[in-house]
């Protein structure tokens, strides 16, 4: 029965549901899983890589490096989850919109004014004919001087929302769960950037799979001071491959633990 | 047979029904619910909390502590039931005509001028192809000096209206039935603000249930001097936690007592 | 066979006929009923309430007051049946145009000129693709220096024509039929204001119930001068409440004799 | 069969008909009936009165007075059959451009220029997606100092063309043969508009019935001097009630004449 | 089968067939016969006229008189078969044509110049959705300094031809091989305009009926100097009744002469 | 069940195919045939005639005297198979773009340029919804200063190539598969022109029939010097009656002597 | 099922595919194969040739001579797999871009920006409503001062990447397993334009068949410096055939030894 009202994103079925907008929902939740963690100095983005051809061009810039992971402005950098294309398409506006506000008030963007916009034109999309919604999520990480630090969503509907952790694609039900258990309640409690690499790594581990805890198979960006000793600009960059192994090591051992426990 | 006349916005079934906005409004019924109360002494907009994942990051500005909840302007805001993104997009449109109204007559905008705005632009999505209608009813709370307090639904459909109290959103029938009964008739009897969120609290109590007066899972803002004893000027501003619980204790005692009358 | 044709206001049927007006004007059938009568000294327009809410906040000004009569200018105005939304829309292009007359003529639009301006927004409405007929049907009073006050009905297709006095909305055959053996045939025997409003007052209750006749129920506003002794500018303005009671009075009264004579 | 291609004006079916057109004609021949008479000394214009409601208002100017009959500049006016809204439309049109060449070329617009913009207006809603044809039909009566007299018809098509007399409307078919039989052939035979005008009210009495012989239900409307005796400025102008009358006498005199004759 | 193709004019059958094309000469080939023939000493263009109505009123300028000829400019002239309201639309943008070449280079348009435009704007009506093509097929007669006289055909698909003679409309099949019979193969032996029109009568009295030979019933225009003694300006004008009986006697007298010996 | 995929050209089959340009390709192999040879002093065009009627008038300019064949500029030329009304537009555009390079760049549009220009024009009604893509394919012959002479094909999906020989239209198989068995591999024995057209005649009477060899019903032009002898400039001209008599004479004989050598 | 939502661009499926973007990946699975393969010293490209016919004419600049290859910039160039007229329409722009790039910043454009155009450019035709996605993949090889040599892919869905090595269109999934294998895990490791060039030939033979290695029948570009002694300007270019012969000549000899080493 719904049929009758799934072939256009104008129109509403008789339950007042917008099917192109679920289906687009749909291509989402099987894309590769992507998690986002506020920490009280940084936020940390980590995505599952699902392309491990051996033939990739990994040289160069950030946006080459990685098919899950951009960098928007210095300070805003986002991890996707979706049709890669339509990505793109977002986030040369994202970059645009973000060098105009740079140009026209001399400071950057603030975090959630940016991601505001990029959802007012994915809301357009789900609402006038002869188009498609953006088939893709993102989980924004920034700076601002308003907020500090900040991580946001944002999905096919236009919706978007402030997040102390969050997951989407894949298992995202599951992450999600376990995230709410693990994240410290108590703001005063929030976790360092160590502990939220770690936890974000848990999470793959346990969601996934253990084998998945491999430097080539996941991806980590973080919004932070590029060092922390020097405490410089806030900065969107990638977490390095040792660090990324030691945290892998560590949570490796944690689980095995914790496994040996459960088995006693 | 309806279903001939059901997948545009600009086809009239033989009834002349529109059903694009009744499913739009089909919609609206099972979001979560809102009231406005309009009170002697301000007006007070209460709605109840659906998402309450303790990964909410709840910080900072208005417009990022809540989904249901936004300022337009200084002295106007409004509560949402339904599909957010599309009300993201209409209160970005509101805000910016309050600003240009400022602008060009150096006065803020008057209450209803802006509902009407609002439901124009509504209207609108209503009668032409290739769209659909917003998926989103308001409340508007204000204060003009023309009129002073006022409360405002708006509908899909690009209806619009003033109320002494009202309620949208699912249960919106029972509660605003309960409303009729219990706000006082006579225009010299109107509530003070204390009244009136304690009435909110009652018919959320009632409609829903009583684990509902909890301040994480209902919000409260009102159109009022920001500080009573000052009587500075009027703001749209948030209802603090403190002042809520000391409501809903009031409330919970009283249904008490009266359920102890009953069971006598 | 009709249905192959009714779902495009573009499209005529074998039979010559637009479905798409003939179905906005069944839901205007469905709706509150109005009536208008010109009398010697003015124009009465009256309308049933269907919205009889407790909680309406029917303070200030006559856009709010009111669902059914709406001001244009000082000396038209207008009560509307059907989807009240569409009405609004119009509403605003109607005053738009008139303080444009002003404006540019420095003298009040004449008041068929802007009947037409409106029944030509009307049209275009049933024959452009895309769109759907405006869903509503006005009565217009007013005044002008050219043929003194007049009475315009408009509907869906874009007709409109002037009448001494006419009814739409529910019942309107009923009411239209009674009118004609009511409203004096002579042009000299034309009723004054009084007479009017006791005559819409009758056909209400006649077409409806005694019921009807209350100040709550019922709403009526005219286009003459504000106080009949001062006889001053022509305005358009809600009749009081103490004036409406004792018409009704009036009414009941002649009603009960009536009645009374008939039983014998 | 032919179905299949009667939903859009832009589609021919295999016998290169365009139904949307022909439906548009349907419309037209069950509308009230419309003569044109052109004479010696002006042109003459009848129509049937289909609204005969007492309560409609018949004061002030042509276009409020008639629904049929309408004025488009001193020298030129026009009958009407279809959907008034429609023609409305389109004499809007009409009296901008007749208006607009007097202002360019300081002469009044030559009748048969005139004639020829409205119906290529007309074909061009015949021809483009998203519209639908002009469900209405002229007859439009004019002099100009090339041609004097002329008259004209225009349908929905875009088609026109001078005539000595035609009808349109209902009963078009027999009241056009009974023309034909009527009217003199031979040019120096034109008849006088007396004769005219007798001419149709025999068309109407033998194509209709003989009560339909009343100045309430037949309208007529000439373009020749206001008064013959003066000879002035050539206008469009109504038939006055008792010139009508006796003309409506003569002809059931003979009628009855003829009847008898007949029966003898 | 072919149904599937035939609704939109932007689409090909899998024959590689526009069927709404095809529709449209379908249209015409019932449509009154055109015929032109290109003489030594001008252009002979003949038209079946249908509407034989006593009543039309033929005074006047050659538009008015004729729904089958139409002056384009001084020096060229059509025959039309087909929708005569598309033929109006097209001949309006003709004439405009021509005068705006006349305005630029100071010299009348060249003949097969204008008949590419005319040939383009209708291609272009068989091309681009929410159009149909124009539905009519037109003979051109014109005179220029660079080829002489000449004669065109175009037909709804936007193709044209030059032609030394061609019939189309109803019949076209049978005159035109006639023509093809009768015409002098020999470029010296070209016929002059009497015997053009001769043949032309011939050709209408052999594939219709002799009954046909009638000032009445055919309409015989050229494009030569208007009096062929003082050999002026090349015009574009009507036959003479005078002269057009005199070619009808000389026929009917051949035609039975032939069969006179054909009897025998 | 391809049939649901083949109704608009902006739509693919599962097969990735698009039908509509299938449909326009298989128009276009049922037109009337042409052939395209590089010879070593210029390019031969021959095509050939469908419509042999005795009543085309063939007096002047290249563009009138053939329906097959249309020179572009003075060193560009082309012949067309399908629509010729689609043929007129497309080549309309390539006269104005070649007149456009000349001023601008003051030189000869390059010959690939001009081609390439057309078939992105092509291309695009390819991919645009709401159009055909142009039912004709091309074959251009030219010379320019960069690549001399030079033989292009031009199909309806907006592909095109160079060739040394090529056919299109109807038998074009059987053609081009005898171009390659007949046309010297060796590029320094191109063949001259005078070979050229033998192999053209040889292809159409081998592939068509002996009777073909007809100057009524072949045509042939060439891009070459006028005149060999003085070798002047280069130009797109029709080959002489003469020249192509005894062209055809010869490759009768040579035919004749094969089959009697064939039969021996 | 799956059919209801494979006719638009626009129509996400219920399992959020977009099947027009799958079906034009379909049409390209068809396609000659090509591939790319980045070396230390330079980028080769090598593509199957489909048209074999000896009647091309391949003379002249790169464009004509090959409907693989195309060189967009001195720097840049591609292979193209899929339908070439809408990868010539894009290559248009492509150039174009890298022109304009050039001329504003006086730098040629970086290798990366000008992929990411093309593909904005094809994302935008899988989302918006009456087009179709570009049926095209590409190949582009490049170098920049950024990131030295650079080869990426691009297809109809807006994706595009980066890789070391990397096949398209028919048998690519064999193509890219072996190349794989065979590719130098080892950045330090990576082929010279040599062994690149035998890989790439190595791959055609095994995916394909051994027979073609032939310079007919694979065409072999690279961006590289065009004479590798003087090291000069890098430029897109050609291979030469005798390059290209010697490469297949070590090939055959090299498989035939590996088969003659198997078969012992």
């Amino acid at each position: 029965m719904s049929r009758r009202y799934d072939q256009r994103v104008t129109t509403f079925s008789p339950e007042g549901r917008l099917y192109q907008v679920e289906y687009a929902l749909e291509a989402i939740s099987h894309a590769g899983a992507c998690l986002g963690i506020l920490c009280s100095d940084g936020v940390v983005l980590a995505a599952e890589r699902r392309n491990l051809s051996k033939l990739l061009d990994k040289r160069g810039r950030i946006t080459r490096a990685s098919e899950k992971m951009y960098e928007i402005d210095n300070h805003i950098g986002c991890a996707v989850a979706g049709i890669t294309a339509d990505a793109n398409a977002l986030i040369q506006k994202a970059r645009l919109f973000a060098q105009r506000y740079l140009y026209t008030y001399n400071e950057p963007v603030p975090v959630e004014y940016l991601v505001q916009q990029i959802a007012d034109a994915k809301q357009s999309y789900t609402q006038f004919g002869g188009l498609r919604p953006y088939g893709v999520s993102f989980l924004f990480a920034g700076w601002d001087r308003h907020l500090g630090y900040q991580l946001y969503n944002s999905d096919p509907s236009g919706n978007y929302g402030g997040w102390k952790a969050i997951a989407i694609g894949q298992h995202h039900a599951a992450a999600n769960s376990m995230l709410r258990q693990e994240y410290p309640e108590n703001p005063e409690a929030m976790p360092t950037m160590k502990d939220g690499m770690r936890l974000a790594a848990k999470v793959f581990a346990k969601t996934i799979d253990l084998s998945i805890l491999d430097v080539e198979k996941l991806e980590f960006t973080r919004v932070c001071p590029l060092d922390a000793c020097t405490n410089a600009n806030i900065l969107f960059h990638n977490v390095s491959d040792e660090e990324l192994k030691s945290a892998f090591e560590e949570v490796k051992r944690e689980l095995a633990q914790a496994s040996g426990t459960e088995n006693t």
